[in-house]
């Protein structure tokens, strides 16, 4: 693939990736599914695949869990040593409805099953690695992982939801204060800080611990802020969002992937991997749960890269 | 200005504009004014007098408009032979409350005053206009103003919105089939079409006519279709938003007369029209009315497209 051209081959950047793995059953206004493979880790592999790094997933599954989703995500270069399988467990399932506009959606059913008691454990050849993207989960989950870690990791990034902020936001504090990077969208931003300006929200989140602040706004794009700088990167206008499930997760693991695998943790290098976050995220909208994403090929992402290009370049000269 | 150094110095587009002159009044959570300076064709005129332009204003005020309210606008060059003085008439009169978010607001109060008998001239010397800029009128009054145009502009675009789409829909639908560009806000694409998605919306307005549609979405930026072309770009985040009253027709009025100025209306200069436009805008409402561009300097504005860059180009290179 064509972007991974520029990086050195003797390279590879390692990359944890903590989350849920997990049974979604999704209804939409175009129709929905079955239990499908679902899963912030899923959708984060999938999307950090499409660069050259050596990716590890830390997660918990049941029983049940067909181990044709495990050998999907094998397949995908995605070691799984650190997935524990709880043989006599149920796996975690989610189950959501959303509204006619897609902004918003109602959860029918949460069964945490495995979920409950998990308690990650990375595998001892990754904890050394340069970046740890720790997926929606309890504070005291993701805190657990960076104990873990034998180095500090170049660049940690979490991503945390309202919930937590309602039930555990002492613990939520703690970890905050321990990562580079969070993604947050832009109501939970507005939650965690008391702030209706994004801006003054970012800089308050700032002054929490992460140097880098992600403020995703959905089919609005998203937001990257460090100090005085902020990068703005659209979502693709899209003729029909068909399922949103996983498009946050995907950004994230886009982003996270592209750091990994280019090892820059520049505010520059960071703007290229919000582009590609959005790119990626820009597909798994157009099918129900991961089948876009299963299935895209390293062209079609270039293709829709110079779309995004085309959609937000210009050409003024400035002095 | 550094934007006019690459126009001819010979070279003068002329641009019309027909609007409305108003007072406003104004209350949003920072404050409240009493009645102030107002009107689409006064924030469009500001917003194009910063491009080397001749710009003529079409419009209608009371005996009790200011003149010095006059004299501002044509110490901008704003030439005002089609500002018609109705002596024993009042100036449109509106009055607005924006709520916590800014992003919606009541009107408290409309007084239409002498435009409920507004018949818009264009004076012999802007007959000919290249660029002729339709602000918020009744579709009837917009139209009207085609009529008198002795040559066919090189591009006419209009501004309208929702109360049109309810009070005088086939009125509006005969002026659409008439201009080049239409801005219009993201609920109002949606009404004007039924269709939710906004690039279907974008799709169905450009079959009703217009080759260029503009979608405002205030906070969230502004999209411009053309055919299979997509152009967006963001608003610049601001720590806080003191009044958006006029960003829309300074937005408007900074692609006009972007456009007026450079002479050349293919969708490549549009984008950059478009990035003017919301640059000026960025200025607007960071103060009540039109506080701010009133003394907005070109140096301040040149300042700013450097941040739209920062905000919005990323360096990925691809083949």
């Amino acid at each position: 693939m064509y972007f991974c051209t520029k990086l050195s081959v003797l390279f590879m950047g390692k990359l944890v990736i903590v989350g849920t793995m997990a049974f979604d059953a999704i209804e939409t206004p175009f129709g929905k599914t079955d239990k499908i493979l679902g899963g912030a880790a899923t959708y984060i592999g999938l999307a950090a695949s499409h660069f050259k790094v050596d990716t590890a997933a830390v997660s918990v599954v049941g029983g049940d869990f067909p181990q044709e989703y495990l050998d999907l995500l094998s397949k995908r270069n995605i070691n799984l040593d650190g997935v524990k399988i709880v043989k006599d467990g149920k796996t975690f399932f989610w189950s959501g409805r959303y509204h006619n506009d897609m902004n918003s959606r109602d959860t029918l059913v949460t069964e945490l099953n495995t979920l409950a008691d998990f308690n990650p454990v990375v595998s001892e050849d990754y904890r050394d690695a340069s970046v740890v993207m720790l997926g929606n989960l309890h504070p005291i989950v993701q805190s657990s992982v960076l104990d873990q870690m034998t180095k500090k990791p170049d660049l940690v990034i979490l991503d945390t939801m309202n919930f937590w902020m309602d039930t555990a936001l002492e613990d939520l504090h703690k970890v905050i204060k321990r990562v580079d990077v969070i993604t947050i969208n832009d109501e939970e931003a507005r939650q965690l800080t008391g702030e209706y300006s994004l801006v003054v929200a970012a800089r308050k989140i700032q002054e929490m611990g992460p140097k880098y602040v992600v403020i995703k706004k959905g089919e609005h794009g998203a937001l990257l802020f460090n100090d005085d700088n902020v990068f703005y990167a659209p979502a693709l206008p899209l003729e029909e969002v068909f399922d949103p499930t996983g498009a946050g997760d995907t950004f994230a693991g886009g982003f996270a992937g592209y750091i990994a695998g280019t090892n820059d943790s520049s505010f520059e290098n960071m703007k290229n991997a919000i582009i590609y976050g959005s790119t990626l995220a820009s597909f798994c909208v157009e099918k129900f749960g991961t089948e876009r994403m299963v299935n895209l090929s390293g062209d079609e992402v270039h293709k829709r890269l110079l779309e995004f290009k085309q959609l937000t370049q210009f050409e003024i000269e400035l002095g």
